[in-house]
């Protein structure tokens, strides 16, 4: 090894701390599914926005993208929805989540430093590098599991705390 | 330069996307900010929740904690607080907003990749590498945002498209 590689910084973060990061995220938005009632989780909702089982089965769905990340395979609208047609319980959207918990694991060791950087086509909705259309998927489930905490404390129910991943 | 060197595979982001990352992430909060009326954005919440300009508040200064990933200095909450106390308009809220966009990207020079896998101690709350208190900073920017959309959808406000950035 050159002295050059011996001494060269270690980069910002590697794919392994993204896997984790992701699934942090992932671990958390589990426990705010688990959260809701039953009855809520597939009724309740603020404003005309979707029920908090529809967000949820919105960010599993796009991280089925995994396999879009990992080797440009991305699946037709179609087929995303024909997937989480049966999902109408609670215990089938954990069973669906964990599903994709374990698919995203098996898929991760295709994402290189290398791949991170190449361009895709996520679903013919953004185009731009790897590393940024993971950002999108993780930054969308931030975002409507902050909406799931509205919704439980509109209905009297104290979320999981935020920093506990 | 080595081959090895000039070989190496660029890594996943560097300092410079970091950065546009979350000013990003920022740009879309402020126009969230200015979605609301003033009144509603400094009284209207849900489920006994804080309003948004507390949210905004909180998020705006915890991105001042630039200093702290850049120089490892660390205000204290008086000196947060201090620092917010006459933001009371939406007028300010925004000048304060801007005012912290302008601190990001006059320190960000020093966040170079090996000042981001170094350790530090956010106000006594999480001790991590610079990296990870960063992440926490913009998540928990797009999580309080998310609430904001249900906020704003309470209102029968139309939100801004989260993925314009």
């Amino acid at each position: 090894m050159s002295t050059a590689t011996m001494n060269a910084t270690r980069p910002i973060i590697t794919p392994e701390e993204l896997l984790k990061y992701w699934q942090g995220h992932r671990g958390l938005t589990r426990r705010v599914i688990e959260a809701f009632p039953e009855k809520d989780l597939f009724e309740f909702s603020i404003g005309g926005m979707r029920p908090f089982s529809a967000l949820a089965l919105e960010v599993g769905g796009i991280a089925t993208g995994v396999d879009g990340l990992a080797y440009g395979r991305w699946s037709t609208w179609e087929e995303l929805e024909a997937s989480q047609k049966d999902v109408n319980t609670k215990e089938k959207l954990l069973a669906y989540w964990d599903s994709v918990t374990e698919k995203i694991n098996k898929e991760w060791p295709a994402l290189t430093e290398a791949r991170f950087n190449e361009v895709e086509n996520s679903w013919g909705f953004y185009e731009g590098p790897v590393r940024s259309i993971l950002f999108y998927f993780i930054d969308n489930e931030i975002h409507h599991r902050g909406q799931g905490y509205v919704y439980l404390r509109a209905l009297g129910i104290e979320p999981p705390h935020f920093w506990e991943h």
